[in-house]
Protein backbone atom coordinates (compact mmCIF):
# COMPACT_ATOMS: atom_id res chain seq x y z
CA UNK A 1 0.00 0.00 0.00
CA UNK A 2 1.85 3.42 -0.50
CA UNK A 3 0.12 7.07 -0.84
CA UNK A 4 0.30 8.74 -3.93
CA UNK A 5 0.40 12.74 -4.32
CA UNK A 6 0.79 14.24 -7.79
CA UNK A 7 0.36 18.09 -8.86
CA UNK A 8 0.71 19.43 -12.39
CA UNK A 9 -0.18 23.53 -12.83
CA UNK A 10 0.68 25.42 -15.71
CA UNK A 11 0.30 29.57 -15.32
CA UNK A 12 -2.30 31.71 -17.25
CA UNK A 13 -1.27 32.27 -20.82
CA UNK A 14 1.39 34.94 -21.17
CA UNK A 15 2.03 35.11 -17.87
CA UNK A 16 5.20 34.30 -16.43
CA UNK A 17 3.91 33.33 -12.97
CA UNK A 18 1.02 30.95 -11.91
CA UNK A 19 -1.02 32.71 -9.56
CA UNK A 20 -2.02 29.61 -7.93
CA UNK A 21 0.21 28.44 -5.09
CA UNK A 22 1.14 24.55 -4.13
CA UNK A 23 2.75 23.32 -1.11
CA UNK A 24 3.24 20.44 0.13
CA UNK A 25 4.35 19.29 3.57
CA UNK A 26 5.19 16.10 5.43
CA UNK A 27 2.80 15.53 8.79
CA UNK A 28 4.32 15.73 12.04
CA UNK A 29 2.43 12.40 12.84
CA UNK A 30 2.91 10.94 9.52
CA UNK A 31 1.46 11.22 6.41
CA UNK A 32 1.73 14.06 4.03
CA UNK A 33 -0.32 17.24 3.19
CA UNK A 34 -0.65 19.26 0.26
CA UNK A 35 -2.54 22.79 -0.25
CA UNK A 36 -3.87 24.48 -2.93
CA UNK A 37 -4.43 28.04 -3.17
CA UNK A 38 -6.01 30.22 -6.18
CA UNK A 39 -5.68 34.14 -5.36
CA UNK A 40 -7.87 36.49 -6.65
CA UNK A 41 -6.82 37.62 -9.88
CA UNK A 42 -3.67 36.56 -11.84
CA UNK A 43 -0.06 37.11 -11.83
CA UNK A 44 2.26 38.50 -9.55
CA UNK A 45 -0.09 40.09 -6.73
CA UNK A 46 -2.32 36.79 -7.25
CA UNK A 47 0.50 34.63 -6.37
CA UNK A 48 1.64 37.24 -3.36
CA UNK A 49 -1.78 36.36 -1.86
CA UNK A 50 -1.80 32.51 -2.65
CA UNK A 51 1.43 32.65 -1.35
CA UNK A 52 1.13 33.95 2.40
CA UNK A 53 -2.42 32.39 2.42
CA UNK A 54 -0.83 28.82 1.18
CA UNK A 55 2.69 29.07 3.97
CA UNK A 56 0.47 29.90 6.65
CA UNK A 57 -1.71 27.02 6.38
CA UNK A 58 1.69 25.16 5.95
CA UNK A 59 3.58 26.33 8.85
CA UNK A 60 0.71 25.12 11.00
CA UNK A 61 -0.25 21.63 9.48
CA UNK A 62 3.86 21.43 9.66
CA UNK A 63 3.04 22.21 13.35
CA UNK A 64 0.53 19.61 13.95
CA UNK A 65 -2.16 21.84 13.46
CA UNK A 66 -5.24 19.79 12.35
CA UNK A 67 -6.52 20.96 8.80
CA UNK A 68 -9.78 22.67 9.97
CA UNK A 69 -8.00 25.01 12.33
CA UNK A 70 -5.36 25.75 9.88
CA UNK A 71 -7.80 26.62 7.18
CA UNK A 72 -10.38 29.00 9.80
CA UNK A 73 -6.26 30.41 10.52
CA UNK A 74 -5.45 31.00 7.24
CA UNK A 75 -8.29 32.67 6.43
CA UNK A 76 -8.52 34.82 9.81
CA UNK A 77 -5.09 35.94 8.60
CA UNK A 78 -5.93 37.14 5.04
CA UNK A 79 -8.96 38.50 6.18
CA UNK A 80 -7.15 40.47 9.04
CA UNK A 81 -4.32 41.63 7.07
CA UNK A 82 -6.29 42.30 3.75
CA UNK A 83 -9.02 43.95 5.82
CA UNK A 84 -11.31 41.54 4.06
CA UNK A 85 -11.07 42.95 0.49
CA UNK A 86 -8.99 40.37 -0.97
CA UNK A 87 -10.03 36.52 -0.83
CA UNK A 88 -8.64 33.39 -2.19
CA UNK A 89 -9.89 29.84 -2.82
CA UNK A 90 -7.85 27.22 -0.99
CA UNK A 91 -8.23 22.85 -0.64
CA UNK A 92 -5.95 20.93 1.67
CA UNK A 93 -5.97 16.99 0.90
CA UNK A 94 -4.02 15.11 3.41
CA UNK A 95 -3.26 11.91 4.40
CA UNK A 96 -3.48 11.45 8.33
CA UNK A 97 -1.54 8.38 8.86
CA UNK A 98 -2.72 8.72 12.46
CA UNK A 99 -6.15 8.44 12.05
CA UNK A 100 -5.57 6.65 8.84
CA UNK A 101 -8.14 9.04 6.80
CA UNK A 102 -8.45 11.00 3.81
CA UNK A 103 -9.26 14.42 5.26
CA UNK A 104 -10.11 16.87 2.43
CA UNK A 105 -11.36 20.89 3.55
CA UNK A 106 -12.44 23.07 1.23
CA UNK A 107 -12.89 26.33 0.62
CA UNK A 108 -13.76 26.61 -2.83
CA UNK A 109 -16.56 27.25 -5.58
CA UNK A 110 -15.11 24.21 -7.52
CA UNK A 111 -16.25 20.51 -6.36
CA UNK A 112 -13.27 17.61 -5.38
CA UNK A 113 -13.78 14.69 -6.98
CA UNK A 114 -13.70 11.59 -5.14
CA UNK A 115 -13.39 7.73 -6.12
CA UNK A 116 -14.48 5.42 -3.24
CA UNK A 117 -16.34 1.98 -3.54
CA UNK A 118 -15.55 1.98 -6.98
CA UNK A 119 -17.43 5.04 -7.94
CA UNK A 120 -16.50 8.65 -8.56
CA UNK A 121 -18.51 11.69 -6.65
CA UNK A 122 -18.69 15.27 -6.44
CA UNK A 123 -18.04 16.70 -3.05
CA UNK A 124 -19.74 20.03 -3.65
CA UNK A 125 -21.23 21.60 -1.07
CA UNK A 126 -21.22 25.37 -0.86
CA UNK A 127 -17.80 26.70 0.56
CA UNK A 128 -17.22 30.01 0.73
CA UNK A 129 -13.37 31.19 -0.46
CA UNK A 130 -11.59 32.24 2.51
CA UNK A 131 -10.74 36.44 3.10
CA UNK A 132 -13.90 38.28 2.93
CA UNK A 133 -16.50 37.24 5.32
CA UNK A 134 -16.08 36.63 9.71
CA UNK A 135 -15.85 33.40 10.73
CA UNK A 136 -15.13 31.45 7.07
CA UNK A 137 -15.33 27.83 8.13
CA UNK A 138 -14.18 24.94 5.10
CA UNK A 139 -16.28 22.08 4.22
CA UNK A 140 -14.50 19.05 5.32
CA UNK A 141 -14.79 15.60 4.50
CA UNK A 142 -12.61 12.43 6.35
CA UNK A 143 -12.39 9.10 4.67
CA UNK A 144 -10.91 6.06 5.50
CA UNK A 145 -8.16 5.34 3.80
CA UNK A 146 -8.55 1.97 1.67
CA UNK A 147 -7.00 0.54 -1.70
CA UNK A 148 -8.09 3.04 -4.75
CA UNK A 149 -9.23 5.72 -2.58
CA UNK A 150 -8.54 9.08 -4.31
CA UNK A 151 -9.34 12.71 -4.28
CA UNK A 152 -8.35 15.02 -7.15
CA UNK A 153 -8.95 18.75 -6.46
CA UNK A 154 -8.13 22.10 -8.97
CA UNK A 155 -8.18 25.66 -8.80
CA UNK A 156 -11.33 27.16 -10.92
CA UNK A 157 -9.31 27.65 -13.95
CA UNK A 158 -9.24 23.92 -14.83
CA UNK A 159 -13.21 23.47 -13.46
CA UNK A 160 -14.05 26.00 -16.06
CA UNK A 161 -11.83 25.48 -18.93
CA UNK A 162 -13.07 25.88 -21.97
CA UNK A 163 -16.62 27.76 -20.68
CA UNK A 164 -15.17 30.66 -23.63
CA UNK A 165 -13.47 28.98 -26.02
CA UNK A 166 -16.59 26.49 -27.00
CA UNK A 167 -17.14 24.08 -24.33
CA UNK A 168 -16.66 23.78 -21.23
CA UNK A 169 -14.84 20.48 -19.87
CA UNK A 170 -16.79 17.96 -17.65
CA UNK A 171 -14.03 17.06 -15.59
CA UNK A 172 -16.36 14.00 -13.39
CA UNK A 173 -16.64 12.42 -17.24
CA UNK A 174 -13.61 12.89 -17.38
CA UNK A 175 -11.93 11.04 -14.79
CA UNK A 176 -14.75 8.40 -15.03
CA UNK A 177 -13.21 7.86 -18.46
CA UNK A 178 -9.90 6.62 -16.86
CA UNK A 179 -9.03 2.91 -15.88
CA UNK A 180 -9.16 3.39 -12.19
CA UNK A 181 -5.90 1.56 -12.24
CA UNK A 182 -4.18 4.86 -13.38
CA UNK A 183 -1.78 6.46 -10.59
CA UNK A 184 -1.88 9.81 -9.09
CA UNK A 185 0.81 11.02 -11.96
CA UNK A 186 -1.19 9.72 -15.17
CA UNK A 187 -4.36 11.23 -13.40
CA UNK A 188 -3.20 14.76 -12.67
CA UNK A 189 -1.14 15.30 -16.10
CA UNK A 190 -4.12 13.90 -18.44
CA UNK A 191 -6.55 16.06 -16.34
CA UNK A 192 -4.03 18.89 -16.79
CA UNK A 193 -3.76 18.25 -20.58
CA UNK A 194 -7.49 18.24 -21.35
CA UNK A 195 -7.86 21.50 -19.57
CA UNK A 196 -5.28 23.06 -21.90
CA UNK A 197 -7.13 21.19 -24.69
CA UNK A 198 -9.82 22.92 -24.16
CA UNK A 199 -7.96 26.12 -23.61
CA UNK A 200 -6.77 25.88 -27.00
CA UNK A 201 -3.74 25.85 -25.27
CA UNK A 202 -3.77 29.22 -24.43
CA UNK A 203 -5.23 29.13 -21.00
CA UNK A 204 -7.13 31.85 -19.77
CA UNK A 205 -6.45 31.24 -16.17
CA UNK A 206 -4.19 29.68 -14.17
CA UNK A 207 -4.32 25.66 -14.73
CA UNK A 208 -3.51 23.59 -11.11
CA UNK A 209 -4.42 19.80 -10.48
CA UNK A 210 -3.89 17.77 -7.53
CA UNK A 211 -4.02 14.04 -6.70
CA UNK A 212 -4.12 12.12 -3.81
CA UNK A 213 -4.24 8.27 -4.26
CA UNK A 214 -4.32 4.82 -2.37
CA UNK A 215 -2.07 2.77 -4.31
CA UNK A 216 -2.87 -0.77 -4.05
CA UNK A 217 1.07 -1.90 -3.48
CA UNK A 218 3.93 -0.61 -1.98
CA UNK A 219 7.09 -1.62 -4.18
CA UNK A 220 9.53 -0.90 -1.07
CA UNK A 221 9.53 0.87 2.22
CA UNK A 222 11.22 4.09 -0.15
CA UNK A 223 10.21 7.53 0.10
CA UNK A 224 10.22 9.41 -3.27
CA UNK A 225 10.19 12.89 -3.91
CA UNK A 226 10.28 14.14 -8.05
CA UNK A 227 9.65 17.69 -9.18
CA UNK A 228 10.26 19.11 -12.52
CA UNK A 229 10.02 22.86 -12.99
CA UNK A 230 10.38 24.87 -16.83
CA UNK A 231 13.46 27.14 -16.55
CA UNK A 232 11.94 30.48 -18.11
CA UNK A 233 13.24 31.78 -21.33
CA UNK A 234 15.14 34.36 -20.07
CA UNK A 235 17.48 32.93 -18.16
CA UNK A 236 18.59 30.10 -20.56
CA UNK A 237 18.15 32.94 -23.82
CA UNK A 238 21.47 34.55 -22.06
CA UNK A 239 23.37 30.69 -22.00
CA UNK A 240 24.68 30.62 -25.13
CA UNK A 241 26.12 34.31 -25.08
CA UNK A 242 28.27 32.74 -22.29
CA UNK B 1 15.26 23.19 -20.27
CA UNK B 2 13.90 21.87 -17.00
CA UNK B 3 15.13 21.93 -13.46
CA UNK B 4 14.66 18.23 -12.10
CA UNK B 5 14.61 17.64 -8.26
CA UNK B 6 14.61 14.35 -6.90
CA UNK B 7 14.46 12.42 -3.09
CA UNK B 8 14.89 9.17 -1.95
CA UNK B 9 14.80 8.14 1.48
CA UNK B 10 14.43 5.15 3.97
CA UNK B 11 14.27 4.95 7.49
CA UNK B 12 16.88 3.12 9.73
CA UNK B 13 15.82 -0.76 9.74
CA UNK B 14 13.67 -1.74 12.29
CA UNK B 15 12.22 1.97 13.15
CA UNK B 16 9.04 3.03 11.88
CA UNK B 17 10.17 6.63 11.61
CA UNK B 18 13.51 8.35 9.44
CA UNK B 19 15.66 10.97 11.74
CA UNK B 20 15.84 12.66 8.41
CA UNK B 21 13.61 15.36 7.11
CA UNK B 22 13.64 16.43 3.51
CA UNK B 23 11.28 19.05 2.47
CA UNK B 24 10.77 21.27 -0.60
CA UNK B 25 9.61 24.66 -1.35
CA UNK B 26 9.06 26.88 -3.53
CA UNK B 27 11.48 30.36 -3.86
CA UNK B 28 8.68 33.07 -3.70
CA UNK B 29 11.35 35.07 -6.68
CA UNK B 30 11.42 31.84 -8.79
CA UNK B 31 12.95 28.55 -8.42
CA UNK B 32 12.99 26.23 -5.58
CA UNK B 33 14.74 25.16 -2.54
CA UNK B 34 15.54 21.44 -0.93
CA UNK B 35 16.14 21.20 2.55
CA UNK B 36 17.93 17.92 4.22
CA UNK B 37 18.36 17.82 7.78
CA UNK B 38 19.85 15.04 9.33
CA UNK B 39 19.23 14.94 13.96
CA UNK B 40 21.49 13.45 15.90
CA UNK B 41 20.66 10.31 17.15
CA UNK B 42 17.99 8.05 15.02
CA UNK B 43 14.40 7.60 15.67
CA UNK B 44 11.55 9.60 17.43
CA UNK B 45 14.07 11.89 18.88
CA UNK B 46 16.75 12.59 15.78
CA UNK B 47 13.18 13.64 13.65
CA UNK B 48 11.93 16.04 16.25
CA UNK B 49 15.32 17.70 16.01
CA UNK B 50 15.13 17.38 12.19
CA UNK B 51 12.04 18.67 11.55
CA UNK B 52 12.17 21.89 13.80
CA UNK B 53 15.59 22.93 11.63
CA UNK B 54 14.09 22.11 8.52
CA UNK B 55 11.01 23.86 9.35
CA UNK B 56 12.92 27.24 10.70
CA UNK B 57 14.86 27.10 7.40
CA UNK B 58 12.16 26.40 4.83
CA UNK B 59 9.83 29.04 6.50
CA UNK B 60 12.81 31.45 6.17
CA UNK B 61 13.33 30.37 2.56
CA UNK B 62 10.02 30.94 1.71
CA UNK B 63 9.87 34.26 3.00
CA UNK B 64 12.99 34.68 0.40
CA UNK B 65 15.91 35.18 3.20
CA UNK B 66 18.73 34.33 1.24
CA UNK B 67 20.01 30.36 1.83
CA UNK B 68 23.47 31.63 3.80
CA UNK B 69 21.50 33.36 6.60
CA UNK B 70 18.67 30.69 6.44
CA UNK B 71 21.72 28.14 7.20
CA UNK B 72 22.89 30.32 10.21
CA UNK B 73 19.43 31.06 11.55
CA UNK B 74 18.41 27.04 11.75
CA UNK B 75 21.65 26.73 13.48
CA UNK B 76 21.16 29.84 16.24
CA UNK B 77 17.60 28.59 16.62
CA UNK B 78 18.73 24.75 17.63
CA UNK B 79 21.84 25.73 19.53
CA UNK B 80 18.96 28.53 21.36
CA UNK B 81 16.34 25.75 22.43
CA UNK B 82 18.80 23.05 22.63
CA UNK B 83 21.65 25.43 24.77
CA UNK B 84 24.11 23.71 22.45
CA UNK B 85 23.60 20.30 23.76
CA UNK B 86 22.23 18.56 20.37
CA UNK B 87 23.53 18.79 16.71
CA UNK B 88 22.23 17.95 13.02
CA UNK B 89 23.75 18.19 9.86
CA UNK B 90 22.10 20.07 7.16
CA UNK B 91 22.31 20.78 3.38
CA UNK B 92 20.41 23.37 1.56
CA UNK B 93 20.70 22.62 -2.09
CA UNK B 94 18.41 25.68 -4.49
CA UNK B 95 17.92 26.56 -7.90
CA UNK B 96 17.67 30.39 -7.62
CA UNK B 97 15.78 31.75 -11.12
CA UNK B 98 17.00 35.13 -9.96
CA UNK B 99 20.03 34.98 -10.08
CA UNK B 100 20.09 31.46 -12.35
CA UNK B 101 22.20 29.77 -10.14
CA UNK B 102 22.44 26.75 -7.79
CA UNK B 103 23.37 27.12 -4.55
CA UNK B 104 24.50 24.31 -2.54
CA UNK B 105 25.04 25.17 1.26
CA UNK B 106 26.54 22.11 3.56
CA UNK B 107 26.83 22.17 7.49
CA UNK B 108 28.01 18.48 7.00
CA UNK B 109 30.70 16.37 7.41
CA UNK B 110 29.59 14.50 4.27
CA UNK B 111 30.38 15.77 0.80
CA UNK B 112 27.89 17.14 -1.84
CA UNK B 113 28.62 16.01 -5.16
CA UNK B 114 28.60 18.08 -7.98
CA UNK B 115 28.48 17.33 -11.91
CA UNK B 116 29.88 20.49 -14.04
CA UNK B 117 31.93 20.61 -17.11
CA UNK B 118 31.78 17.27 -17.97
CA UNK B 119 32.90 15.95 -14.87
CA UNK B 120 32.33 14.95 -10.88
CA UNK B 121 34.01 16.34 -8.21
CA UNK B 122 33.62 16.79 -4.22
CA UNK B 123 32.76 19.84 -2.40
CA UNK B 124 34.21 18.59 0.65
CA UNK B 125 35.61 21.56 2.67
CA UNK B 126 35.20 21.08 6.35
CA UNK B 127 31.55 22.26 7.83
CA UNK B 128 30.54 21.92 10.90
CA UNK B 129 27.36 20.32 12.06
CA UNK B 130 24.56 22.96 13.01
CA UNK B 131 23.66 23.48 17.12
CA UNK B 132 26.51 23.19 19.10
CA UNK B 133 29.50 25.76 18.46
CA UNK B 134 28.67 29.55 18.63
CA UNK B 135 28.50 30.95 14.75
CA UNK B 136 28.29 28.48 12.75
CA UNK B 137 28.36 29.26 9.21
CA UNK B 138 27.36 27.38 6.14
CA UNK B 139 30.19 26.55 3.24
CA UNK B 140 28.35 28.04 0.49
CA UNK B 141 29.25 27.35 -3.46
CA UNK B 142 27.23 28.92 -6.14
CA UNK B 143 26.81 27.73 -9.67
CA UNK B 144 25.64 29.65 -12.91
CA UNK B 145 22.59 27.27 -14.24
CA UNK B 146 23.38 25.15 -17.41
CA UNK B 147 22.15 21.88 -19.00
CA UNK B 148 23.84 18.90 -17.49
CA UNK B 149 24.64 20.82 -13.82
CA UNK B 150 23.99 18.87 -11.01
CA UNK B 151 24.31 18.38 -7.44
CA UNK B 152 23.99 15.53 -5.18
CA UNK B 153 23.49 15.35 -1.10
CA UNK B 154 22.98 12.63 1.40
CA UNK B 155 22.79 12.14 4.90
CA UNK B 156 25.72 10.65 6.57
CA UNK B 157 23.97 7.32 6.94
CA UNK B 158 24.51 6.80 2.63
CA UNK B 159 28.06 8.12 2.80
CA UNK B 160 29.20 5.38 5.58
CA UNK B 161 26.71 2.85 3.69
CA UNK B 162 28.41 -1.08 3.93
CA UNK B 163 31.34 0.70 6.55
CA UNK B 164 30.71 -1.95 8.90
CA UNK B 165 29.26 -4.52 6.57
CA UNK B 166 31.94 -5.70 4.68
CA UNK B 167 32.65 -2.43 2.41
CA UNK B 168 32.30 0.98 2.31
CA UNK B 169 30.74 2.31 -0.90
CA UNK B 170 32.13 4.79 -3.18
CA UNK B 171 29.49 7.08 -4.05
CA UNK B 172 32.02 9.24 -6.06
CA UNK B 173 32.90 5.89 -7.95
CA UNK B 174 29.25 5.40 -8.60
CA UNK B 175 28.28 8.56 -10.14
CA UNK B 176 30.79 8.56 -12.36
CA UNK B 177 29.78 4.77 -13.66
CA UNK B 178 26.16 6.02 -14.62
CA UNK B 179 25.25 7.88 -18.12
CA UNK B 180 24.77 11.79 -17.35
CA UNK B 181 22.04 11.62 -19.37
CA UNK B 182 19.78 10.14 -16.70
CA UNK B 183 17.59 12.24 -15.22
CA UNK B 184 17.80 13.16 -11.51
CA UNK B 185 14.74 10.46 -10.61
CA UNK B 186 17.14 7.63 -11.56
CA UNK B 187 20.41 9.09 -9.83
CA UNK B 188 18.37 9.41 -6.37
CA UNK B 189 16.62 5.95 -6.61
CA UNK B 190 20.08 4.11 -7.72
CA UNK B 191 22.32 5.66 -5.27
CA UNK B 192 19.79 4.65 -2.38
CA UNK B 193 19.38 1.20 -3.83
CA UNK B 194 23.50 0.83 -3.78
CA UNK B 195 23.31 1.92 -0.28
CA UNK B 196 20.76 -0.47 0.91
CA UNK B 197 22.42 -2.87 -1.22
CA UNK B 198 25.73 -2.62 0.74
CA UNK B 199 23.52 -2.29 4.34
CA UNK B 200 22.64 -5.87 3.37
CA UNK B 201 19.10 -4.53 3.00
CA UNK B 202 18.81 -3.34 7.14
CA UNK B 203 20.43 0.08 6.99
CA UNK B 204 21.88 0.79 10.29
CA UNK B 205 21.33 4.47 9.79
CA UNK B 206 18.44 6.41 7.60
CA UNK B 207 19.26 7.12 4.03
CA UNK B 208 18.45 10.23 2.38
CA UNK B 209 19.75 11.14 -1.03
CA UNK B 210 18.72 14.71 -3.23
CA UNK B 211 19.78 15.18 -6.66
CA UNK B 212 19.13 18.56 -8.18
CA UNK B 213 19.92 18.63 -11.94
CA UNK B 214 19.76 20.77 -15.04
CA UNK B 215 17.86 18.68 -17.79
CA UNK B 216 18.48 19.67 -21.33
CA UNK B 217 14.86 19.91 -22.74
CA UNK B 218 11.55 20.86 -21.63
CA UNK B 219 8.78 19.08 -22.83
CA UNK B 220 6.16 21.63 -21.67
CA UNK B 221 5.45 24.49 -19.33
CA UNK B 222 4.04 22.67 -17.07
CA UNK B 223 5.29 22.14 -13.52
CA UNK B 224 5.18 18.90 -11.91
CA UNK B 225 5.53 17.16 -8.64
CA UNK B 226 5.36 13.89 -7.34
CA UNK B 227 5.36 11.51 -3.85
CA UNK B 228 4.72 8.51 -2.72
CA UNK B 229 5.74 7.19 0.34
CA UNK B 230 4.57 3.68 1.97
CA UNK B 231 1.89 3.17 4.57
CA UNK B 232 3.16 1.38 7.29
CA UNK B 233 1.61 -1.93 8.11
CA UNK B 234 -0.26 -0.84 11.53
CA UNK B 235 -2.79 0.66 9.15
CA UNK B 236 -3.45 -1.36 6.07
CA UNK B 237 -3.15 -4.77 8.75
CA UNK B 238 -6.57 -3.72 10.03
CA UNK B 239 -7.99 -2.70 6.89
CA UNK B 240 -9.13 -6.48 6.19
CA UNK B 241 -10.55 -6.73 8.97
CA UNK B 242 -12.94 -3.57 8.61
Amino acid sequence: MEIQLAVAKIAKYATSESGDTVEVVERPHGGVSVVLVDGQRSGRSAKNISNVVARKAISLLAEGVRDGAAARAAHDYLRTHRGGKVSAEMIILSVDMETGTLVISRNTQAPVLVFEHNSWRLLDEPASAIGIRPRTRPQIVELPLRPGLMAVGFSDGVWAAGENKGGRMDVLELVQSFPTTLGARAYADDILAHALQREKGRPSDDLSVVVLRVGPMAHDDVRRLSMTLPVPPRLYNTWSQS
